[in-house]
């Protein structure tokens, strides 16, 4: 039995591993900490899992912590997470961090879009939890830098055709469309019902700071810098994420071709799943799941190549995979707690 | 392992089945049976469930069936489940029938409600599936008559009061609301996007099918004819149903008698949940379970009394409490596969 | 031209009044006022009415707003109304109130609702604004108490069968639904896009603010007091009222004689629709409209009348009213400025 | 005032024009038309309307409506349309066609997105009725091609950088998102509030009906065959319509000539708002208004130019714009009958 804990429990993130742990056969929830509610039961938080989960709220005590559990998943906001994922580390204790983080190489790159940054050895020290991409060196690392929900909708996409070499890195677009959880559970004129119904937007056109976290992992792939467009849009449903992916392939490359590529990537990946030619995701078939779906079309005239990637924002873009993670770093099977059947209901 | 079919499985209620005994820890789903759709893979249908699950659906053919699986959910439209299940039966398969056919004792109360009654034999046998109130008659039963939703949400808030001797039986309403899903996968024009998004509306007001059910049972614990003044309106959600009960509470009869009376039939139900004094029920905390929230509120100056009663349409509904009967059925725990814990998003 | 000014335009009911006028043919908006916005252009906080508004702000003033307008609409918080409508009036500007400070007669049952009154003498003489019950005393009065979005649902629903004594009086109950814009623009859980999605909920039962101003105007009615059982519920749309109400006919009262009463009070009423028998409201068929919308049924064996009433909550339960109001009090057409053709959509 | 009628008023188009025309202070709605509802009244297909309109569907016959009506607005399937306008210029009567049928120039781009041709002098005639830019034309014609939903909300984006030279015409990319009215109001599984409720998915990717139509229009507008990218996506919203378009600008274009570009062509425009720099639209700023809304961004390292196009689909994508269209061919002032001021609500 692998010991959690969960910092941030109260948050939607939080609360999403709240669930995916409780209903893990292989690891048990010991401890979840929150600011905002210290001392209070989950259920009263979530009155939706009264009879099911007894959990009190803790302040954060990382020598608390110590003996109590084997792995903490912070869900806390960035800059908290630096602050006590040294402490974790320094008890033994490994660590899945949600937030930003843990999960850039380049000072400059997180400091640009985040602040200063006050662990640097343990930046360096951490591992891109991109589960698919990078299971080797998560396997035995002490702390993961878990990916955010675009740059998993959009590498899972990408980076197989970067790595094969089959597509140009210039000119790279990524349109993306999320779910309203994915701005949180705290208050904010942008996410009042009266104002996300019935609507679409874009937002944060060419400044979001997933941007150089993705710019980051392409130009790892390719080893050559690679710049994205990247423009995100707010989708009015409770979860889910799509990106919708521009590329050019390079001369020669044929749809069979970006097929077969995905398929050496992702033909037994349980949580990848390349759709049959022609069919393309949608956000209710991913709900719930841990999957990432992608469907391609190829333009043979122009080279124009068009990836649609879909996610649950909630979990491939945030607790699934940080429990996929976990099941890598403890040897157990991968898709342990995360492979319920669904329905797009 | 008990070895089940699900006829109908490309229905709604179907797919919740088949999400739920392929989740299940102690059944096995040996056959999906669907008219529309013989020999499609399921995934065909519900390109969500690809790599999950990988079942084709065949014709019904009870003969077929015998030896292969000990029960058969059947997920039919009134009518086919009533030529279906003797059929079965015969061949020694124990039947869960989600349609009306099997629900009533009256063939009379059938008739006026739906049409001539062609097993009336096996009607007269069946037991009426509410699992809290009938469990005692469950466990032996060759064919349960899963109970409607709106019945399953406004008995569990009634019944006990109405035995315990608590409310008067007159003037008894359910102001009800449910979630599109339970409309059905056919094509209508209410059901079309359009019509129903950012709308709500109250239907068939006065002669909704469910209320000869309701007032069977109702009439049954009261031990004499009781009539229910039953209005259902639609709620633009995929799922959830909430009924509004309002009733008469006898002289002397306080508040702290009724949530006695709830906890007597309640206390050690995993699936009903008393909510406390002052808290009333939201769809959100009951979807994905197969729970039932009941909040109450009595005015003691005119002794009017609220109850207000939450449900998933599809679960506790529908398919969840058809496994909740499986369970009890086959002697095993009566939370094997309903147990998960859920979050409200 | 009736020259108005609206307080507390940047709320969704001052909004939708800024609309209203704007639209409006023999009425000019001179002035907004907002406390939170003072000194923006009304397009900054609306981009939607760029090019269509160019209205900017102002502190509000009753002394600065002499001469420049002959109605206030005010749009602000109870509390804040019962300040600004004696200045008003004092300046000989006639007032609209959209909040509860000058909907009540008994100066007790306000306070037990909101607070004690600042202003009994202009509360005693300010009429209530429910337009086709109430035109008479609107035409002449220096102050209107407009009515809340609930009771105009119920009310135009109830009175007319109360005042022809066609319903006992007891046991009235109503269970009414509202949308989420009914809660206001102001940040809170319960209207965080992710907590009211795919949501449904009671709330407030058995003492919500809305019930005494209802009794009231129903026991004026009837002569004698009259009490409601009132549970409200929240619906997942953005705009949107249904009140499903029961009630009891008098001994030998027909439906034939409930439609000739409403027949009697809204024959030629432009905003009121009886529908045709058997068919109910919906709350797509009254949005962006001013009308009502009454459906109903009666069980001619227990007595048990269903009513069903639908309304726009930012229209007739608040700016359209206002404006029908406006127009009765300066003798124009009533339905100036509310007669646009509207569709479901 | 302008006599008009329309033909396929059953539909979400055609009631959308039955409203604008209905409110329009210059034109007179003489006949609807409806294949479906023949001998129908208006209010009994949309209950909304009632008390509002009293017209009764006909079956259409042009001999019929010659000297009854000026102008006649085709909401039919295309197809149809080839085949009634002809009848209706043959009886002087002109004609606005919302169908796709006399959009196109190339009888060969034409046939390839639909079928062969029957009415190919019309066709020829016909003028492309994208007000801003084809004012001009539109003036006497007796034949307007009123210009597809997608094609509108990218052309009036990009012809104007097309014209002034300021971006490649090479690797343009649309990706678009539309709401549900836009598949219309017959029924099919796509359209089914549970399957398209909470989800949001790309569809014809690749081969929308509505590129050959685009292209050709920026073929035009830049004097040499221009291909575009086009990948529509459905939202979960009742109406609303956003381009989210990619080109790269010219060497040495800066932010400000493109921004300098707009102003020359919109400046004046009442229903195209360039966006301050910074902003994006939103459906919601759009809805029930005539208006297209821009908002641009340029990363002067890489010349990607991000531009961000609203519409609301049934209005400036298809009746509004036909209206507008009407009042240009009538010589009245272009604003008559679209300058309600509407909130985002």
């Amino acid at each position: 039995m692998i010991r959690t804990g969960i910092a941030g429990a109260s948050g939607y993130t939080g609360v999403e591993l709240v669930k995916l742990i409780s209903n893990h056969p292989e690891a048990s929830l010991e401890v979840i900490t929150s600011n905002s509610y210290n001392g209070k039961a989950l259920t009263e938080i979530f009155p939706s899992m009264r009879g099911f989960e007894s959990l009190v709220c803790e302040a954060f005590n990382a020598k608390d912590l110590a003996g109590r559990v084997d792995l903490m998943f912070l869900a806390l906001p960035h800059k908290v997470s630096m602050e006590f994922a040294p402490q974790l580390i320094e008890q033994g204790i490994r660590v899945v961090d949600l937030s930003a983080d843990f999960r850039f190489t380049d000072p400059k790159a997180y400091e640009g879009a985040y602040q200063p940054h006050s662990a640097l050895d343990l930046m360096n020290e951490s591992v891109y939890g991109l589960c698919e991409l990078f299971r080797d060196k998560i396997r035995d690392a002490r702390i993961i830098g878990n990916p955010g929900c675009y740059p998993t909708s959009i590498l899972l996409a990408l980076v197989p055709l970067i790595r094969e070499n089959l597509i140009s890195t210039e000119g790279l677009i990524s349109d993306s469309k999320s779910g309203v959880s994915g701005a949180g559970r705290s208050l904010a004129l942008g996410t009042h019902y009266c104002e996300v119904n019935e609507s679409f937007s874009a937002y944060k056109v060419g400044n979001h700071r997933h941007t150089p976290e993705i710019e980051e992992l392409l130009s790892q792939a390719a080893g050559t810098p690679v710049s994205l467009t990247f423009v995100p849009h707010l989708v009015p449903v409770t979860r889910g994420m799509i990106s919708t992916v521009y590329a050019t392939v390079n001369p020669g490359v044929t749809l069979e071709k970006i097929r077969a590529a995905y398929d050496k990537y992702y033909m037994d990946e349980p949580f990848v799943r390349l759709l049959k030619q022609g069919a393309f995701p949608a956000m209710s078939h991913v709900r719930g799941t841990n999957c990432c779906d992608i469907g391609c079309h190829l333009d043979p005239e122009t080279g124009r190549l068009i990836l649609v990637s879909a996610i649950d924002n909630l979990l491939k873009g945030a607790a699934g995979q940080a429990v996929q993670n976990m099941n890598i770093m403890f040897k157990i099977d991968e898709k342990t707690g995360l492979d319920a059947v669904q329905t797009p209901l």
